[in-house]
This record gives structure tokens, sequence and C-alpha cells, in this order.
């Protein structure tokens, strides 16, 4: 299909390009126009429904809604952003350049100009900033009948109406009812009979890891958000959550690998920037690798005498640093996910203290069955080196498992514990413990 | 609410729990009832109401589930297992022991039977193993009138009936409406003019991360899954897919930190299993580091003439490391979320080597300043060093940015081009590197 409407408009047959293009869904119109060279985007455009341009447009990428708006007509914009959901318009003008917000918001009229601003004014990353305000809200009093109307007569422009929101005349939320429940009960029912009381809702402050953490817990489509007196004022819907979701855990990961985290598409960030998020930290564990360089240069006599032992330092290092990853992402998943807790440190401590040494003797006699029987290194070196091991893998399990933690309990993400730092950290321990092993068993 | 339920349940005063407990989510009694202690959590879950006793034990942990089905009888298991979804019945009994399963479907009719037969034979994680049954179907012919009084008939069991699926008379499927589509239509309007055929819909074979990516997609919050015949068999929900998506990311986490993937919670995983899942890539990762130990022992004679070129070999090959992952982690996280695909490896390949042109240059330009200055480092050793690590940033970051590519290339899952790998092949080449600028500059 997508293909039959590519070849269409390849060969610039627009009449038959309208008749196919209607039959698919829009996400699929909006991939269709990024592949387009930019002169055939506007012709596609322009021949779409007027009632599905606007959610083609809520579809696309920002650079081409910004390319489409800065090349049509302002009566054209102007259909456009009428048509947009309130969340999506948002979104939209998020990303423009501020004097276009400013000449969308003069032709606009004075609510939604005043909602408008609302919106943009609240916090990045909180409910206010994700919710729209195309819900279906219902009196109290209303018998289902009376509901069902009501939704009739107003629901054709609303974002999601499989739950409507029933509040009194102070607008405070008092219940949900779902769309559902009013089809399946009785027409003279009251919808104050029937709704459910145990709302749970959003505040317009709440950021959006906790808004996220909601859904995830009661498998909720749509959520009421509410001001400091629980005046409902909006929704979040559940597409809007799993973005938030992708988002919450790419910056984890870019924290974990040591970078500022991002939002942006690696192939549309600039070269600069890129490189901006990357050296902070690179800097910051490259000076702070000095102290493993002193370490070593203190020891140098040690070196020296048993020349040997400078080749097994970076198996010791990188099997550290493997052993502290592997702990610090297993802590810091589950403390996102809640599945642990601050107050299950014993039990994660213990834990490790387990696994580790069952990892440690295992590494440990593989490394010296290795070292002493087939690279014939002299046997009191590799004890040295096996025992050296162990207490690397024990120890860097134990600060893997247990810094995320700490980083919790002061409040800083839990994802820069991560290898990176965890590695750092190890590894001057590792080597103390090395030289003073060898030290003492090779009597330098 | 829930302190107050608590306390109640401590002061045994069950009657008034009874009264209270309903008010609440079916979520937070499934977590007030973890909370208790075990003799406690058979009585409160008696004296719950049937038609919300079920819905809580779905929302139970396994080890809670099986507690209660092992301590209730038949007649009671039966009760509740009539009243599961059938997506809940069949994650509740795919934990439960195999003569638990067997028990509970000789008590079932045969057509149910089946059906559960048929959905644990599915492959874990395809679409037949996550999907439900309760959905509705509407004939095509139908009048809205006649659709909204078959949903009003049928409805009041399945799981969502927001959107309802359309088939032919061999249950082919040809369209989809929602239920707001129908309550917004005129009653004589058929079903067949009005609704959607542009389905998109999953095959029962089909793997979760496809149906992840489909739901990401198109922000649906139910998708249809049909057989080979495009026959209507299930549908799959939002709710269902917010955990494949925690579960996708978590699995990529730990394949990143060098383990195997294990869908379960930290906390609940025995020790040895947890040592399992981490000893075959640290084994791996430590015997690979021969290679470094191999490289260094062949340049011993270069170590012992310039001894200080060795308290730099820590800072180079964790920096090296570092700098590998900041980029795998970013195309690895690319390419799971679509956003990179195999045919950009040349714009990555060129991205990262702009990017780590000038990360390299930042980095050892500091790092000279730093030994040249202020440790008095010798200056052309600090020209070795510091020209290595430059060397050593934009080989890293072009070995991490293309490796997770060639990996997807060959079908291997990307995530395992993370970090410790990219650190075991860049430690060696980094090695040689300095190596060889040591032996240039300094004329050994």
């Amino acid at each position: 299909m997508k293909e039959l409407i590519l070849n269409l408009i390849e060969q610039d047959k627009y009449a038959q390009v309208r008749k196919e293009i209607i039959k698919i869904n829009i996400v699929d119109i909006a991939q269709i126009l990024e592949e387009l060279d930019t002169q055939k985007v506007l012709l596609v455009f322009r021949i779409l429904p007027k009632e599905i341009a606007a959610g083609v447009f809520s579809y696309m990428p920002n650079d081409l809604q910004r390319y489409i708006v800065e090349s049509i007509t302002d009566k054209e914009i102007e259909n456009i952003l009428n048509k947009l959901f309130l969340d999506d318009k948002i979104d939209f003008l998020e990303e423009m350049p501020s004097n276009f917000v400013k000449k969308v918001l003069k032709n606009t009229d004075e609510k939604t100009r005043n909602l408008i601003n609302q919106f943009l004014n609240y916090p990045e990353d909180s409910a206010g900033s994700k919710m729209t305000i195309e819900y279906v809200d219902l009196k109290k009093e209303m018998t289902v009948r009376q509901a069902i109307e009501h939704i009739k007569a107003t629901g054709i422009d609303k974002e999601t109406i499989d739950t409507c929101y029933v509040i009194n005349k102070n607008r405070i939320l008092e219940g949900v009812i779902t769309i559902r429940k009013l089809i399946l009960s009785e027409d003279t029912a009251i919808v104050k009979d029937i709704m459910q009381t145990d709302v749970i809702y959003i505040n317009t402050y709440d950021d959006q890891e906790k808004i996220a953490s909601l859904f995830k817990k009661y498998d909720f489509i749509s959520m009421p958000v509410v001001d400091n007196e629980r005046r409902l004022v909006g929704i979040i819907t559940i597409d809007d959550i799993i973005d938030i979701i992708d988002q919450e855990n790419t910056e984890d990961l870019q924290k974990m690998a040591a970078m500022e985290p991002s939002e942006e598409e690696y192939l549309k960030t600039n070269v600069l920037v890129l490189a901006k998020h990357r050296i902070t930290w690179l800097l910051i564990l490259m000076i702070s690798a000095t102290f493993t360089g002193n370490i070593i240069r203190r020891f140098n006599d040690v070196l020296t005498s048993v020349v040997v032992l400078n080749s097994f330092i970076p198996m010791l290092m990188d099997t550290g640093g493997n052993a502290g990853s592997q702990s610090s992402t297993l802590i810091i998943r589950g403390l996102a996910l809640g599945e642990i807790n601050l107050t299950d440190i014993f039990k994660v401590l213990w834990k490790e203290f387990k696994v580790s040494f069952f990892v440690g003797v295992i590494l440990a006699s593989v490394n010296f069955l290795r070292i002493y029987y087939f690279e014939k290194i002299d046997f009191l070196v590799a004890v040295a080196v096996s025992i050296t091991l162990f207490f690397t893998v024990m120890l860097s399990k134990i600060v893997g498992g247990v810094l995320p933690m700490v980083a919790k309990f002061f409040k800083v993400d839990p994802a820069i514990m991560a290898g990176p730092l965890i590695t750092t950290i190890v590894d001057a321990v590792v080597l103390i413990i090395y030289f003073n092993m060898a030290t003492l068993l090779l009597g330098i």
C-alpha cells in the first residue's frame, strides 16, 4: 500500500494519491511524507482532506512540521492548529521559534490564548505540560441517558471519551465512569450511584516519572489531572506515557554510560552537542584515573623486580569493572522500577556478598589453573594474582550494589553510579590489594 | 486509607475491613495483602466480595497467588479462576507447578480446557501467549443500534470494549470501530459503512518486541491478533505492552552489562541463579584479557626502560572503555527504538569520527597540560601519552559506534556490543598504539 502510494507520488498522479492515501493510517501517511523530497511534501500535504491533515501533522517530526508551517499560508496554519488536540499543539509550539508562537497566539481567541500560555508555563516534564483538555466531564446528578446525550453532543472533539470524569459544581473531581459502564447500565440510573469514587489522580506539578509509575501500577488508559484545590484541569492518556517511559529509560542509559542525558535522536543531534554531552564525564573520569597512576608509581619497585606482575593489571582492572557494572546495573534498574527500596540495603549487601563469593571463587580458580598450568607463571605470582582477583570481584560487586542505593539516599540519581564511575573507584583499590598481596607473598 | 485498613486488620476488625476495603482500587488491595503476615492474608482474602477477589488475585505476585491457591478449597479456586480474564489466567497457570495445572484443567469444561491448552502452547513472548479472548466482535451488516445492543448483551465480561472488531461470517477480520464512533453515529447507520478498514493487526506468532513497536507507532489502546488465515483469535491491550517495554528494556540493560537476561526481580532471584547469569560473560571477558597481558609482556623491555609509562596504562584503558561505552550505548538505544537503521551506518561512522575528533583533541590537550606541567613528566613521554589518548578516543568511539550495527547485520543482539566487550577489544589495540608510539618517540 505504502509502496503503491509512493509510486503514484513519483508519477505525480495526485488524484489517485488522494484516493488511496485516505485509506491508510495517519501515522503511515506522516511516514510517507517524511520520505518525500521537500518540494513534494507540500503538494501531498495539501491534498490531504482537512479532517486528517491535523492528525498527520501531529505525527510528523519537528523539522518537517516547521518546514510546513513556514511554507503554507496563515489561513492554512490556523486550520491545522484549530484541529490539533491541545497537548499536540503545545508539543508543537514548544519546538517553534518564539516569534512564530507569538504570531499564532495573536491569531487565536483570548480564551485559547490564555490556555496555551498557561500550558507553556508549566515546568517541562510536569503533568501540566503533558496533559490535554479534551476530556468529557459529567455532572454527578445526571442520569445515564443524560450523560450519553451529553457525550454525543460534546464528544466528537474529545481525544478520549472512554473514561468520563464526574465533577461537582465547583469542578472538584468526585468520580470516574467508563463509557462501558454507562452503556451497560440502565438509562435511568444516576451517575453518582454507579461511578467509581476511589479516583486516583495526578497533580499538575507531578513529575512525569511519578505519572508513569502510577499508570504502570494501576493499568489505566487515562488519568485525571487536578490542581491544588482538586479541581479537574486536564487528563493524561496512556500513549503519552509510553513515550515518557522510553524517554526515562533512554535518560537512565545515557547517565549509566557517563553522558549528559538528551531527548534528541542521535542522528538529528549536532556533532558539537554530542561532543559536549560526552566530554564532561570523560574529563572527570580521566582525571580521577590519576590516582591509579599514582598508586602504580608508588609501587614501581615491586613492578620492576617482578616484571610479569604488570601483565595482569589490565585483566584485574577489567574484571573488576565488569563485575561492578553487573551489580550496579541490576540495582539501578531495580530502584528505577520500584522493585528495590532503600530499606532493602542490607538484603542487597548480603546477596551481593554471597553472589560475589561464588563468582569470585570460580573466576579465581579458573584464572589460577590457566596462568599456572598453561602460561607457566611462577606459583606464588599465580597465587597472588588469583587471590587479588577474588577480592576484586567481592569488592566491586559490593561497591556496585551499594553505591546506587547510597546515591538514592542522598537524592542523587542512582544511574550515575554505573559502570564508568564504579570502574574508576574499584581500579584504585584493586591495585592496592594487588601490590600488597604481591609484596607479601613474593617477599619483595 | 491504606493505613486505616492496615490498622483495622491489625485489630482484627474484619467487618469494618470489609466495608472499607471495597472502596479502594484492586491494585491497592493486592498491595495490602502483600504486606500482611501469611496467616492474615487468607482471612482478608476470604472477606473480599467475589466480584473483586479475582481482580485482586490477578495483581498479586506469583508466590502469594501460589500460597493462596494451596490454602483454599477447590471450590474457591474454581470461583476465582472462572472470574479471571483469560490472559491473567494463563499468566497465573504458567507459573504454577504442572500437577496443579492438570488439576485445574480437569475441573474446567472442555471448551475452556482446549483454549487454555492452546494458549499454554504458544511460544513464550509471542502474541498468542500475551493475548486475551475477552473482546467484542461485531458483524459488518449490523446497524449501530444492533451493535450497541450486542455490546450490552455480551459486554459485561469483556476486558476492553472500547474498540470492537468487525468480522465476516468466516471470522476474518474486516474492520475496527470504537465505542465512541458507535455512540456518536446514527442508530440506523450500518457498521460496515462507518468502520475503519485499514486495520493494523498482529499475528499470533509475532514477537513481543514487534508488538510493542506497533503500539508505540500507532498509539493504540488495543490491537487485534489474527491467525495465518487472518481470522480474529484475540486482542492485546496496552497495559500488557507497558510491562513488555519495561521487560525488553531490562533485558537490554542486562545484556549491556554482560549478563544473561532474566525476567525475575533481583530480590526474588536465588543467589546461585544470579551467580550463573553473571559468570559466563565474566569468564569470557577475563580470558579475552589474556591478549592484553600478552601484549604487555611482549613490550616488557619498553616498560622497564621507561618505567613511568606503566602508570598511564590504567588511564588510557579506562578512557578508551568509557568513550567506547558512550558511543555504543547511544547506537544500541537508537537501534532498539528504531531511530537508527542499518542503512545509516556511514552516517554513524562519519558522526562518530567528527565527535571523537573534538573529544579526543580536548582530552589529549587537558591530559598533556596536566601531566607535563603539574606532574612534571618528561616532554616526550607526555607527548606519547597524549597522542595515544587521542587515538584511543577516536578508535573506541568508532568501534563503539559501528560494532552494534555489525551485530545487528549478523542478526546478533546489538546490546551485547556494549561497554564490557568494547572495552576488552579496545584495550588491546590501545596498548599496541601506546607501546609503538613510545618506542618511536622515545627511541627505545
